[in-house]
């Protein structure tokens, strides 16, 4: 259970992470993508959920031993501290040398109902994490440890990933094009206005596959928006909402 | 329609980009390979075609705008001006955090018989792209639109893509191993070359399958050459094109 | 014929690369993953064999000819010198806009029982290295040959391959994590250990898939050792040696 | 002689870049630092004047000809065209290994009194252009002429120069910190507003250097704000413009 | 006033960077040298003591605002929150295009009896920062301010810093090589280990001047060792601390 | 000693490396500038001599020890082999991380009367090199020893330096712009050219700065070529040679 209504994470997983860049540079928010950040998984569903962030530091040799996977500040707490259907999140600087979390982790959030795991770093065990189903956007893979290359530092602050700052609760929706972050208290009013633009951009499309031309369509000019909402209280838009 | 015979695109065809570029690095020309552009789909056959090229530059906030999307100098325009048959090589910079073209332009261009979009960027829409059936290299995806982080400069003007200089109407062939341009003026003679080197290299790594050695077959000696020639004139070469 | 048993590399093959790595690093050898070989193919097995080193260094325009390539230094010298069983090993210097091989040499390599080619840098003729079934990890392709930016130096030499120390004769293990290296005089220890940590972790993947938690069982305490213990002596666990 | 009046750029070289990227920052515009452009010389006063674009593309082997030195779309003819008092802003896409211009070049840019080069890339014969005391932002030297690894594509057109848009004629200004373009259309508003600033900034100065502290000064609270606006009109702050 | 004692902070500042690294190496910890971090003025000296670390995340636009200054969690309020004597350690994740600090906080930093700023980042008024006399290890200039690409997320967390973990309080020594970090727990024992072998190093250093040869010196063999051993006792070593 | 004569030498001291690279570009051999090797001394004199090679791979930690100091295959050994007059060109595949040398093995090479040390590396001790009056060509410097991130493989084979092929006994020269390579084979037909164009530049500086306009001067058509003659003939020339 998340602070986000089931209800506007569904709506979230009907419009694409291109129309939510969109709406939300209109709005003057830009740097909302996760740069490296890939779906493993060819057939990987669209997802939705508030992030649960953790941060990795560099390796020091003093703090890189096995003996750390045990202390209390360590992945596994974090991992036990998921909640369910939270989407985490991990900022690893962009490390692609060492994976951050393999099969066994991934498995155990599997069972704890995490939605999917984000990170602009890799992962380690490709082909055992492949069987755990846990949804991964990532860098690829790399056989080495976490912490062959990286500290663990904390979980739920705000982080770095992929050149994008992510505080806890945000919003995270991801698909074939990536994932991107929406700041918590912009949710409501960027969700409304994307699924409207997936609405619009639908018909334009429509419009182009039956010969149409660009200019005064995409964007729509006052002529094409008038046929555009015409054609909407007919219902002959396949999206129509009404 | 274009400025190259369909035959000679036919036979373009029917040769490798890695072939083509060792014909043109024998001949002194070298830097010809587009860094960054790989097929998005599995399945893309060779392609070939004259270039229409297209020319980012960073973005700026003052003109970073929705509003410019409508400007006679868009990319909606350059799309509208693309010749049935040819290739868009778009020059991005290498920017991979935001795609240059989602599904609706390329929609448009595949509707104007476009017949690949080339480039050193990204698309964004990667599963609307797909649909659209149109032939992409690039060099992955990402969500945000252009405008994020690239402004447009204008169409059918040298460009940089990849590393490689490219202008207007250059023969263009990409394929499995990615995309390469042939200088306009050298087309005939490369061309020509290259249907030739295939016919050889066929006919070498027939032997190699047989078990012969590399040394004096690959670069052929005299010996090699003349059994060589002489299985070409008996017809017993599969790919000879007598 | 290498110097490595069938039966020590019959074991390699049964444990992952992601185990390899973890069992160097607590012995204290951290840097054994080669970074940017990745597999061409989605299917293949993992691979283990002696390292056959090759080493190019960067192409200078006097040295870069065709006529190199029957050169007594050539590319194609070294594969005729490769040993049945052994895994090429090919420091590109990370160049990804030259392929090191193409089709001809990598048939070759596979007539001569070849195990597996491994590059941080690119192959070329993508298409007709996967009709010769040699088993590629390399950091994707490119059109060029390798003459175009690399120049061959040497065979058997102690090389770089996507930062990491390779020896002619270390032993070389590669799957869908990617590829690394276990350093001549640590393989009999790293093996064994190795062979008995998949085990450990098998069974802890079990306990995890039926909803244990993780603190306590990764890394074990010593109730959850104990209990492993017995599991084992009584062969419950799938993967018992016993 | 240039678009800008001397008492505007007067005004500019009163005001640090530093200043300029706040002012601009505010105005919604950031993407306005070129990266790369340091001044090569440790003594190089503020520069301001009117930007002259000049834009490179990669080499091609077929293009990189000594004769191109000669053609009428040349480096050379782009000099001959520069105006009296502006800045030559060269886009060489971040190239690092081969230098744009060298010392004679840098001389007769020096005779047309040019006041001074702006380049992502790299220049040659350091030690002759310093002594042409031509003043230059670059990212270093290199012995390659421009040939090696460039072509010269056009002058005065919109370029991409260190990740920033560059139109004709914007401003540029250039001290210690580097080079900033000013918008065209933004050029008076954002320099009255940088007076304005560097003389707040001043007095902040002042403040902190005779032990006050940051919270309620840095920015200023009203009850500050007040002091400063009353000190102001005193005239006892240093660069009161009264 | 610091947790080291100024005879510790002295014997530090009496061993260059170089010898620290090497004793910790053989220690076993390796990865302490922070990259990016250089002297931005030529005559800099050594510094030593504890670092105060502050902790920058990219920047998002919702979060970018002037407004975000005032808030309780700024820069401002984490300089006044350092202790005389320590050195600020900013994580900037490599930042090259907007500067942290500018004169007015480096003024403040000085006021406050800061030693050193140490970055992996840049820093803006470059000039006007020489004029503050606070010594600096930075990555160069820009003239943007920190909110045009980053966040100010918190101060004495764990960081990363030029791709090295930084704890509050570790100790940090730079000299005209760059930054490095010893880890709390182990200053003492480096420390006294670097006194020893810097003198050691001048011993071997003079030697070599008057013409001897490395083998058996550098490292000492016996023999040399003896010999070291017993001019230290008569007293003609130059740095004998007897 | 070595095998070019001293009037070579000295002819090549007389020459712009930026000469020596157009020299080359014509001759067809472009990539000879080593990248990232600049003089670490503001007022370093030109230097030519007979490349001495070392060569670095990454480090590995079973290889990576302090013993491996003393090992007849050390960079000591190296040193002690190198001959007067040579230029050690060490290749550090570009790490920066790690100094290749510091100054105890620089005052050695001093000794020795080895003429430079160039490298796409970085060297450690700094202040410590400065005094040993050594010429070094680097990328910088850092802290920590070679043994960190590099392990020395051999010495006098062909290696990659700067993305450059060196050859044992190439000529290497340096000057304020870099370091260059002319390829053994090369050295007398390349050296006699470079002078003369040097003649042929310094003539077409002292008409620019006359006031003289590039086009037709620079390169030199017909009538200034024989103006040029003319005036070298009358001996008018600062830098004639007869």
């Amino acid at each position: 259970m998340t602070g986000y209504s089931e209800e506007l994470l569904n709506s979230c997983r009907s419009v694409t992470t291109a129309t939510l860049t969109t709406v939300m540079f209109k709005m003057g928010v830009v740097n909302t993508w996760i740069r490296g950040a890939f779906p493993l998984s060819g057939d990987s569903q669209r997802v939705a959920g508030p992030a649960f962030t953790l941060r990795f530091i560099p390796a020091r040799e003093d703090l890189a031993t096995p003996a750390s996977w045990g202390s209390p500040k360590s992945t596994r707490m974090a991992v036990e501290t998921m909640p369910e259907g939270c989407i985490a999140v991990v900022g690893a600087d962009g490390c692609t040398d060492a994976g951050i979390f393999g099969d066994i982790l991934c498995q155990r959030m599997r069972c704890r109902h995490v939605q999917a795991l984000v990170t602009d770093g890799v992962v380690r065990d490709l082909e055992g994490i492949e069987e755990t189903q846990l949804d991964v956007w990532a860098n690829g893979a790399a056989s080495p440890a976490a912490v062959a290359s990286l500290t663990f530092a904390n979980w739920q602050e705000p982080i770095g990933c992929g050149g994008v700052a992510i505080f806890p609760d945000d919003l995270i929706v991801a698909d074939s094009d990536g994932a991107v972050v929406v700041p918590q208290v912009m949710v409501s009013e960027v969700i409304e206005a994307a699924v409207e633009m997936e609405v619009q951009e639908q018909w334009i499309l429509e419009q182009i596959k039956n010969g149409a031309e660009l200019p005064g369509l995409y964007p729509m000019n006052d002529k094409n928006r008038r046929r555009f909402e015409e054609e909407r209280r007919r219902g002959s838009s396949p999206k129509n909402p009404g």
